[in-house]
């Protein structure tokens, strides 16, 4: 084995594993489908394998980090070693994936590739623990390695709600954007308000984690009665300046749902109850 | 002015304001519709007004925090003073209520009840700007006091523009922790790694702020494209599990009609421009 660790796909993610190994002292074999993409590589002193199989044979561990599922399934060709697939997928896929003979780690990168290196960062990781156990070490160059246990469809889960809850922020965040700047505000005032709110947020959802998991959301902070009047001037102050209340609305619907089935002086909590029944 | 700060209005929340304000060591006059609720206040140095008229002559400055604009109009009767009025509403409420002939300070309170008093929390204020250098050190009692300028509309409007934030965090946490706690993960086990993951998310939403004033959405970190294809898996993993997914159809439609309108190069900020033209 000339190499400590393999890396498969060199795609903006890819490019960033390859280079956070070398930069913590590793020998890395990289390979990508366009090969172009390992010249900068190895000009930082990685080899590059002529091919996916080459690659895979060149060290004990490989991480893969290409488009999908199916892109993984065409190139991987194992005959041992430990495969750290960092392609995002489906749960279902990841374990399917473990089913593959292979010492399987499936993981979720929380990052985006300028955050690879940084140990504030974090990767999920969840499948063989024997391999995880072996690999920690190595794998802490990427970022900090958050183990999430044996069934290796967990940290695809975890990154995807993970994933939900950023796309539901930054929406609801460019929705206040767009609410402010019609007024003259920019958003590069209004901004750092909204970051700092997050902290507060965060210690909401902190006490509602135990809520969620005991089935019972006292409404000892603010009630969904309370929201429900506030989230009317949302809608209101969204239809007024012509923006798009889709997300508003749908918001305001689950509150009048939670009101009209008794629930008003509970806490926003309970609307995970709604979300367990599939509308 | 027997009183350096009368409130009116003694719910959960007009009871914390006037307590915090007893407690940095203000004369305090309280008042409330049902008038059992002033005892507590009393038995912690408040003194009791017999109607909102006598509270609202009891001190020069006035801190209304009732139900809602329709209920604070029907109590208003302040020959002078200044009123800062921290109840609820919309933008439009508290321009109207500006041209009353008081002095007008409008306020945003971004925290719940046991949050006041602590000054890492902040309240929001626009209007009277002389009224407010004249109350600053006053209104410091319950929180940070952030000022937004002369429009006494601006208050509402960020106010109503961060708690459009904090639901769409909310249902989206509640909704990624329908996801987990179905494949048997807790809630507890998951929300720590929910609240670290908004650091990163507040990194972003910081990084697109100028991208959102300057109307131009570089994909440089993660592209609207590799959005749409996680997207995907989190609309599956909710389907699969019988999770409601209204809320990640309506976030992959967002990503699916910016695809389609020739900007899957781009990153997410782009959204900006879908919901400022109101579907
Ligand atoms: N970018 C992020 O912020 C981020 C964050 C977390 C997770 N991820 C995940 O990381 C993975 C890669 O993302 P990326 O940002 O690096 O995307 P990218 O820049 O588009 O790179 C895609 C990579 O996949 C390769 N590929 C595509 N189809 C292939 C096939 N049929 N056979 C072999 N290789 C193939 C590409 O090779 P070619 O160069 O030959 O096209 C390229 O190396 C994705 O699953 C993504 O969801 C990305
Ligand atoms: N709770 C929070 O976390 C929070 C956070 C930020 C902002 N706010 C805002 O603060 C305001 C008060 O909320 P809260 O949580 O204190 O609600 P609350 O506990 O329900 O109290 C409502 C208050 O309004 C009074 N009221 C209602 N209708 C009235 C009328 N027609 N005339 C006179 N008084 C009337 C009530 O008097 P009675 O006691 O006689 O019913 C009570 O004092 C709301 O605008 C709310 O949106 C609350």
């Amino acid at each position: 084995m000339q190499s400590d660790v393999a890396v498969l796909g060199l795609g903006q993610m890819g490019s960033a594993l390859a280079s956070a190994f070398l930069r913590a002292g590793y020998r890395v074999t990289v390979w990508n489908r366009t090969a172009a993409k390992a010249t900068p590589l190895v000009a930082e002193g990685a080899t590059a394998a002529a091919t996916a199989a080459e690659a895979q044979r060149s060290a004990p561990v490989v991480v893969a980090c290409v488009l999908d599922y199916p892109a993984l399934t065409e190139i991987l060709d194992m005959p041992d070693g430990i495969l750290v697939n960092l392609t995002s997928g489906s749960p279902e896929q990841a374990r399917e994936m473990a089913t593959r003979g292979v010492r399987y780690l499936d993981g979720g990168i929380m990052t985006t590739p300028p955050g690879v290196g940084d140990e504030r960062s974090m990767i999920l990781y969840s499948g063989d623990q024997k391999a995880f156990a072996e690999t920690e070490k190595l794998l802490s160059a990427l970022a900090e390695p958050i183990n999430l246990g044996a069934d290796p469809g967990l940290a695809a889960l975890y990154d995807t709600a993970l994933l939900g809850i950023m796309w539901a922020t930054l929406t609801g965040w460019l929705h206040a954007s767009a609410l402010v700047t019609a007024d003259g505000a920019t958003a590069a005032h209004f901004t750092p308000l909204a970051t700092r709110w997050l902290g507060p947020i965060a210690g909401f959802i902190s006490t509602y984690a135990s809520q969620v998991d005991a089935g019972s959301y006292p409404g000892s902070d603010a009630t969904i009665d309370v929201h429900l009047a506030t989230l009317n001037h949302l809608v209101h102050a969204s239809d007024v300046r012509k923006i798009d209340s889709t997300l508003p609305r749908l918001l305001h619907d689950y509150a009048r749902r939670a009101v009209e089935a008794g629930h008003g002086a509970d806490g926003w909590a309970r609307i995970v109850e709604l979300l367990r029944a599939k509308a």
